[in-house]
């Protein structure tokens, strides 16, 4: 049982759309990425997924709209929605998800990231 | 579908250890609280709670050790350990937890909120 200091784990790693995992609780997990470029549209089966953007500009593209998240903002994006994160420039983010979320979803990629590191 | 502005959510309440929720997914809830002063000691039977300092100082005592929190920190108490939150002056926090947390844990108090505000 230890804190976590946001700032020293993202100092320890440099790759984007690589989640880390920092925590874990409830079945839960509680992970950190850093985002450039335009992701791939996915969407997840059975997992609510949530950003909270930490540094940078987020747009989250959804099929019917676009969602602009800054620094403080969050959003749930549902199980089911597709949505595709794009990030103008370098972007960090905190999600929180269930521990059996797939970062690219249902969506077999070359951004798949099967298992990700603990930091 | 919309995004949560932190500060947005902020402005609107004032009373502190009166935890709101603003998001749920998964059968968790997203929390933000104003805290001051002490807290009571307690502990949750079934939930592994999280704490993100997202402004000011918050001690987090323990029966054997104290862990003390700058903003862009978080901590994770795990079920069953007795915790008392100790905010030196005005802090901000956000929890995640499972939608059955309840804040004060097992411990009847006069700080125990029954049902919490959806903002």
């Amino acid at each position: 049982m230890e804190k976590v200091v946001l700032s020293e784990k993202f100092s320890s790693f440099e790759d984007t759309w690589n989640p880390r995992i920092i925590a874990e609780l409830n079945g839960q997990q509680v992970k950190l990425a850093r985002l450039e470029g335009p992701f791939v549209w996915h969407h997840h089966s059975d997992e609510d997924e949530l950003f909270l953007v930490l540094e940078g500009h987020l747009i989250m593209e959804l099929r019917d709209r676009t969602i602009e998240l800054d620094p403080g903002e969050l959003l749930v994006v549902p199980r089911g929605v597709e949505h595709r994160p794009v990030a103008e420039g370098p972007v960090k983010i905190m999600l929180f998800e269930p521990a059996s979320t797939r970062n690219t979803g249902t969506l077999d990629d070359a951004l798949t990231r099967e298992s990700l590191e603990r930091i």
